[in-house]
């Protein structure tokens, strides 16, 4: 039998994978990775955390080297090499040797295009400038971590996982930090308000907050660089890392005609297959389905690509017994200094722009049984299709458990359940880990009380207006302690012998801190013939929003 | 209209869940509460971790008083009441006012039944002793606590959720600790060796454990009180608390002539509608559908109650809109000092009891990257049906991240997912949280590659014996620190050059630390012509276990 030849080009994660699962299912094939890079299957989600110095030993993050892949899968990885072309009808790669420039063409007969996508690195003055680094392999991590050990300032361009990992991380070695980031909030997958619970972090550990900012150029003095930003602002730094978004390394998959997705992305079938069934794809360069509705989605991130690399290689070994890929969430999530948050499936903003009739409810509850100590506040945004109530998407923000109750509903997106569901989920309780009623199945409780309509939500505080009346239902000292100019304070346990305060012929608008008791005093006033309704989240959520102040 | 009145008996979990749910659903219904003891909606989840000190509060266990439930609900609260009879035809229920002795005929339209269960307390001899506590209530705990304070030493009968919580508290009070269990391991709803590593954990922290026992009689002595073991020992302590277990306290509804579950459980519709459409019955007393396949099961813990009293109300008035209950899982967890563990749906004693065809498979890895420090082993066992790969229960152990395993396999479960679902769930991956493999998605790896036979699991060590060979892939190190008698140490990076140490006419049974280098070793040999299999889970899962030696 003829030796089939695999040629993998970029060996970190859906690569590394790829070849590893294709070994598991041939002793035989002849599998070369072609890696640009000096390392090879490298943990390059650890690497703002090394330069923080929270994973304190490097070696860690070189999960693995060409002699370990070649004693353990028996691979034949060549590090500084780049695949500059691909003769698809002799069905060959040149490959150049980036230590002596030697180039030589290697046959295969089956590909994996899996390079990933790079930093994005607008073209703007000044920014070759050496003090100016993006992240994306260890040669990087290194540079930064020296930078960051002489640097006292660094600016952050742009708010996303990296851009929020390394301000913690550059601000735990001690350098003062700001971040600049274009849209109006941090971390833009998430909606505006639990963003807001990121940036309160944030100011809270003094990190600079520049948003609905960017930089314009970069200018370079002796000791400082600076950063002129389009608000006019100048920022005088030591060094700065650009995290503004990556782009697919596709260049490579279009010279040689491969179909390319709208933004760039390799397109691909269910199986990782490009449009040419030789050669695969898969990990950050590629698009895939969407899993609620099968639109295309690109997610960049490690979890999908090490999992596209093993349908690629099962779909080569396994034929009719492989499986599909079935789409991708988008499932992420973050740290920021004590909080955490993350996304899975459909946020407002992508709803909205698609045109979809969705709903949403934002419930905030304690982490774990209010009466065990430690529990702490975990706001959960869910939508949901508005006809047939079944879950698009779903956010999560908190200091604890944020995780676990995005894993549950990525499963529950994935499933294909409803908000019906959610209140019947049966999730492990017992005080020091969950609540008899989790905040999930509140979210479930919340979501059915409104296509009940037992319940009206409103998502913003009412403008000040003679029309309507804001109810505050929080306990007196609360409400004077964090007053809502405007509001009538009637506490939930005295609103029935209270109502008379009340206009019977205006409108209620009812809020308490988390939305909880305003949906209990809503369901009193409805039944007493008002027009009530319920601010969805509480003032824990609904209130405005100031940018830090800059340091 | 006729104003409807409603009577509730019992008012912890399911009662009071259920007359909140009711109350928010009319404000004109008469909602009275019947409960025996002195509290009602008190966080019986918490009282083992008061005793030990670890909840500080003792106020933060009483949720609601008479007073609260009144100003936020409007209930007629009756705490030491207890209802003594249901006249089902004149639809009254006979109230025994427990301060005074005086009865009373309350009458209702619609009732209530959430009595709950009982701590089982068999007629031992002695056992009537004041040093031998149950715990159920508020009350019962501050007599274990005040024992607590002047003991040093105590016994718990039974490893089951609270007698772990017990054992764990009172050792934290300085207390020397000894449990009694009647089966061979703790915690009769996990599998044998998962429980191990619970025994492990005991054993590491000085408790005692007597398995494969039980109290066969109590004798009182001035100072001490002795426990008679069936084996024979003799434990001398100055306290037992007894948790071999839960009855339900159905014979009120028994006395009227409901119909009664074959464990004695009150038997409900999925709208928790007892035999009598007028009576309603939820949490600890009753039994419900089990969700994966719809036999009958009870499950006495603190979340199925209270959603259970919710779908009540909703039945009672949603009418046409109200949802079913659609069945309990048994989701529960236990911590035990550093170590957790916990079951969602089928453990393999039932699936074997009940004849169904399933297949198994145990993984271990970290629970969150590797790379990241602190990451911790996290065993997680899952079933599946074997004909169709539908998930049928699943149970974790370890010290990070049992809750959220078991919370995602609980919603998988629910959903109707199988195996292969499980390899494509896209949880949310960053360092501190998690893995781009997480250990649900290599358990999905692991069944579905048992499912398309590309590996041979075993389940335990084989035998010693001349006719298998068993081949040790860990590294030369530690293969020589944990040695296991009989095995060949060919580590996995040296197997494709060693292989002529083994004899290819003899089946191999493959082990490596926690299952994943035997698979990929397996993978090796069978390619090349081996009957080669791979021990599921790894030494770390199987070991010899013994007894804890008894301080």
């Amino acid at each position: 039998m003829k030796t089939l030849r695999i040629i993998v080009i970029g060996g970190v994660a859906a690569g590394a994978s790829f070849a590893a699962r294709a070994r598991r299912l041939s002793e035989t094939a002849q599998i070369t990775i072609i890696e640009r890079g000096p390392d090879v299957s490298f943990a390059n989600c650890g690497l703002p955390y090394h330069i923080g110095g929270e994973i304190p030993e490097r070696r860690t993050l070189a999960v693995q080297t060409e002699a370990s892949l070649k004693a353990m899968l028996n691979l034949d990885v060549r590090t500084l090499s780049e695949a500059t072309f691909i003769d698809r009808a002799a069905k060959r790669v040149l490959v150049r040797n980036l230590r002596n420039g030697e180039e030589e063409w290697l046959a295969y007969d089956k590909l994996m295009l899996s390079p990933g996508a790079a930093p994005v690195f607008p073209s703007l003055p000044g920014i070759d400038d050496p003090r100016v680094f993006t992240l994306r392999n260890l040669q990087d991590m290194d540079r930064i971590a020296a930078a960051s050990e002489a640097g006292k300032h660094a600016v952050i361009a742009g708010a996303g996982f990296i851009g929020l990992e390394m301000a913690e991380q550059l601000y735990r070695k001690g350098l003062s930090v700001e971040i600049v980031q274009i849209s109006h909030q941090v971390l833009s997958l998430l909606d505006a308000k639990l963003a807001g619970l990121l940036e309160d972090e944030l100011s809270k550990n003094n990190i600079g907050l520049h948003l609905g900012n960017q930089i314009t150029r970069f200018e370079g003095r002796e000791n400082k660089l600076l950063c002129h930003l389009s608000s006019g602002t100048v920022l005088e730094t030591d060094l700065v890392v650009m995290s503004i978004g990556v782009q697919p390394e596709s260049a490579l998959a279009q010279a040689a005609g491969l179909q390319l997705g709208e933004k760039g992305h390799i397109a691909v079938s269910a199986f990782m297959q490009t449009s040419d069934p030789d050669i695969y794809a898969a990990g950050d360069v590629v698009e895939t389905s969407e899993r609620t509705m099968g639109g295309q989605i690109a997610v960049p991130l490690g979890g999908p690509a090490n999992r596209q690399g093993r349908v690629a290689a099962d779909h080569l070994f396994l034929k009719e017994k492989a499986r599909p890929y079935p789409g991708s969430l988008g499932t992420s999530i973050v740290r920021v200094f004590e909080m955490a948050a993350g996304v899975t499936g459909w946020n407002e903003k992508g709803l909205k722009k698609a045109g979809i009739d969705y709903e949403t409810v934002t419930v905030t509850d304690s982490h774990h049984a209010s009466y065990y100590p430690g529990a702490k506040p975990l706001t959960l945004k869910i939508f949901w299709a508005r006809d047939d109530g079944m879950l698009l998407g779903a956010q999560a923000a908190g200091q604890e458990g944020v995780d676990k109750r995005l894993d549950v509903m990525a499963t529950a997106i994935a499933a294909g359940m409803n908000i019906e569901d959610l209140c019947h989920l049966e999730l492990a309780y017992a005080p020091p880990f969950g609540s008899a009623k989790d905040v999930v199945n509140i979210a479930g409780f919340a979501a059915t009380n409104m296509q009940d309509e037992l319940v009206n939500m409103v998502h913003e505080f009412p403008a000040a207006s003679a029309d309507v009346q804001l109810l505050d239902v929080r306990g007196k000292a609360l409400s004077m302690a964090q007053p809502v100019p405007g509001a009538i304070n009637i506490p939930l346990t005295s609103l029935r012998n209270s109502m008379d305060r009340l206009d019977p012929g205006k409108p209620v608008v009812i809020f308490c801190s988390i939305g909880k008791n305003s949906y209990f005093a809503s369901r009193v006033l409805l039944q007493h013939g008002f027009d009530a309704k319920s601010l969805a989240g509480g003032a824990f959520i609904n209130k405005e929003r100031k940018a830090a102040p800059v340091t």
